[in-house]
């Protein structure tokens, strides 16, 4: 026989089992997009390449997957790549529907993005993103709503969390107030090592990154900063009375707990200044979601951000927008066996029968039990009922019908329960009570 | 303002709306496939590009889109290409996998594919296909199956349809009793013209492709078949008396008849000799779909092949499949004003507020209502009235809550019906039965 045919590296086949658990998360999280009023678009999977180009810094350019048709010359192939992330194509979309759409646009976006990057365990070259984002309106009520989001997804999915919220604002209000308002990445980068390096380590690398002694000195409060988010909202206000931006932030994030209170969010959320995930595209609040019982990274982050749009010619477009990590769910619902039980099979019930006649007075019982909305299958010849139920034990099928001349006679089946083994002879409404339950 | 963004030709872009409206159709596509034990598989956009060439004929090779890393010089690039159908992706995926799969294997598919053909209207170089096979089983329960599947998904879309039936062995059999079995495909090539061109003109057509007068006179029987099915297949009996495949495909296409009639199938069929999609690939039934309502060709097709694995190594395993046209499906049901109406808007109930107060006790009650599994929308900021209920009326959602000081008092919402205009106080108790209805 020829070799085995393979697939490209970095990409995946999935099979019935995990598809079924895919579409639990996916349809999971539309479902709960949906109670909030966001409705789902899909852009093509290939862009321009100058719409892709430039877009996600020089390392990303790298990283873009070129297509050409197979026919034309390199050197002539109109330039198109495949979608990287679904923002950019998002804003886009924005701009160039913009006559047709109403504001605020709450949309979401399940699809696959492409990265050449190196293949490894967990990082695919094809791998699907999940955005939700409501755009053209800077009301603090996109941040609530993703918040509650997060909250009802991960109360369906059954995966305990933990919400980390930061403000750009009031990062830029530290890098303000200590005299080094250019420093707020160097800032950041170095006080999110502080639970891992501890404070006199992230004491040294501010100095190495140009923070001079006294602006050490001043962070130090911030880095001190503990207790409650309102304690500490409480502290962030003295220490930045002095700078407007920083004042601005503590506010927006007093107003989103207010809310939060008010549609008794019961959601754990820990206001985290070291969380400064791409820290050069928001411009207001930023959110990162872990799960608290695997070790796993972020499986949900995203923020605001005041001028996705600008990129392509459309400035001052307000929006707020968080991303599920698909792959990394699957993972932790895996590790922690909470996927439902169900999921393992579509199929109720097969028919397996001892003959010709049998296999018939099969099929018109799959067409009133279809009736019914159960799913069934009839193993497709009357062979060895070895077979027959190997068939059934391979693809979890929780019944077996099985048909002799003897339940035709008597107008019943001999149900057997593939799980506890027991047996039993019914009738067709009997067969529907059973499965319907 | 910059130049506005736009997307490859030949690519779409779906809105809101008409992705409810896709989702419409592969949700109850999908549905009906899984009440017959078929379960869903994805494979990757790209493949590797041995894989897909030479599957598709010379055509098809200059027709696929090949993939480039962005970093990589043409000439070194890994040869990957994306998925131009979901057959030989299939073929691939079940030889690849054939350890772990349980056969018959039935697998359904729901992906995009591309194609660098020149785009037109209702052509895209994007497009998805849903692709539904039984394979490693030549039962003829899969064909009946499919039918059956044909028939509940119309029924579910409201399309009244007629499926064509014939069988390549049927064909076989008939170039076989007029002494020319190596002009099967000349001979179908020519039949399949009788509607549009005559009986002088199919004879004059088939005498150009080389059957002499003798052949051409022993096929008129065959021309001038009518009558119902049965007919048909009686009169076949006797033309192929002779022909021991004819009379396989006659003995095949009974068995289904009966078959279908033992589930009571009320699909309209016609056994159509003139059928001949896919001749090439196709051993046994062949069927094609067609609005009865509509001018627009197949939305559904497919047929029994008996070697799909052997162009991976794998020989004799038999299949059947169908393929449903989602984009022509689209376009029957917008023609023929099938969508329901309901899918224009996923949220049920806008709240309206005429200031902070308001929009805080409206978040109260939103609360309630997604506990009830209602699609709820808050419009962000207490604006202008016009504005809040232009929002809705562009979104389409059917309800408004209006909030202001006197429904804060009483605890109430002035309900407002968008289609009649009509408005009403209500309690939440009442509210909540309004949208649950």
């Amino acid at each position: 026989m020829a070799q085995k045919p393979s697939i490209p590296k970095g990409t995946r086949d999935f099979g019935q089992v995990e598809m079924a658990r895919r579409n639990y998360i996916f349809d999971t999280i539309k479902g709960v997009f949906q109670l909030y009023g966001f409705q789902q678009i899909e852009t093509p999977s290939m862009e321009n390449i100058g719409t892709l180009m430039g877009k996600y810094g020089e390392e990303g350019d790298k990283l873009l997957f070129r297509i050409q048709n197979s026919g034309e010359k390199a050197a002539l192939a109109p330039e198109k790549g495949l979608r990287y992330d679904l923002t950019v194509p998002f804003a886009r979309y924005v701009v160039q529907h913009r006559e047709e759409l109403s504001f605020p646009f709450k949309r979401f976006q399940i699809q696959p993005v492409w990265r050449a990057d190196r293949p490894q365990k967990g990082r695919y070259r094809e791998f699907y993103q999940c955005d939700v984002d409501v755009i053209g309106s800077d009301s603090l009520l996109g941040e609530l709503e993703l918040i509650q989001i997060v909250e009802e997804v991960y109360r369906r999915l059954g995966i305990r969390v933990c919400l980390h919220l930061n403000n750009r604002k009031i990062l830029a209000g530290i890098a303000e107030v200590i005299g080094a308002p250019d420093k707020i990445v160097d800032i950041t980068v170095a006080i999110d090592k502080l639970d891992k390096i501890g404070v006199e380590a992230v004491n040294a690398e501010l100095k190495e990154r140009g923070l001079n002694e006294e602006q050490v000195q001043a962070l130090q409060p911030i880095l001190n900063l503990n207790g409650t988010n309102a304690e500490k909202l409480t502290a962030l206000k003295t220490i930045l009375a002095n700078s407007e931006i920083g004042l601005k932030g503590v506010e927006e994030m007093e107003t989103i707990f207010d809310e939060l209170e008010i549609v008794h969010c019961t959601l754990d959320i820990e206001l985290d200044l070291c969380l400064a995930r791409g820290l050069n595209y928001y411009t207001g609040a930023i959110f990162e979601v872990k799960a608290l019982d695997a070790q796993i990274g972020s499986i949900t982050g995203g923020g605001r951000y005041d001028n996705l749009t600008g990129i392509f010619g459309l400035p001052g477009v307000s929006g707020v927008g968080i991303s599920f990590g698909a792959d990394r769910i699957y993972d932790v619902l895996t590790e922690l066996d909470l996927f439902p039980k169900e999921l393992q099979s579509t199929t109720q019930i097969l028919f397996a029968t001892f003959g010709q006649d049998e296999l018939h007075y099969a099929l018109r019982w799959t067409k009133k039990l279809r009736a019914h909305n159960i799913a069934v299958e009839v193993y497709p010849e009357p062979t060895k009922m070895k077979k027959q139920m190997g068939y059934a034990d391979a693809k979890q099928i929780p019944y077996v019908a099985i048909v002799g001349g003897d339940e035709m006679s008597s107008n019943t089946v001999m149900l057997k329960n593939m799980a506890s083994g027991e047996q039993k002879q019914v009738t067709i409404e009997e067969l529907v009570k059973t499965l319907n339950c």
